[in-house]
């Protein structure tokens, strides 16, 4: 099974990554409101219960996939 | 609206981001079989028609937002 978890920066923080791809996309001619960067990660486990998994991959993240001073994260699961 | 982006690497790319985080979790004691790192992307849009807002968003990614040679891209909505 494979958990796919997305980390964004947390509104408070500034995004200039964001701002830049958005300032790109204004020049194409698109009208976007805003645009956030974070990182996609997937990682790969064994097949297991789905409540197991969401306990290990939380744990993942805290203690080593984020930020948790400047980065929020929220995960899936694609089974 | 909101599109919410997510971009890897195409399979056949080497990923030695995914590989140290993999590395770094097995040394934590996980037990994970792969692991891949990519970018993940927030659009938000004014509200408009799904469809429309698909091919926008398809339009951006392609013209944009990814590298067709190297990565592969999902998105979805979040209204």
């Amino acid at each position: 099974m494979k958990a796919l978890i997305d980390v964004t920066l947390k509104e408070s923080i500034l995004d200039p990554q964001g701002a830049a791809v958005k300032e790109g996309l204004l020049k194409l001619g698109y009208h976007v409101e805003g645009v956030r960067i974070g990182k996609h990660i997937e990682v790969e486990l064994k097949d297991m219960d789905i409540m197991e998994a969401e306990g290990i991959i939380k744990d993942m993240c805290e203690k080593l996939l984020i930020n948790p001073v400047i980065e929020t994260y929220t995960f899936r699961f694609e089974v």
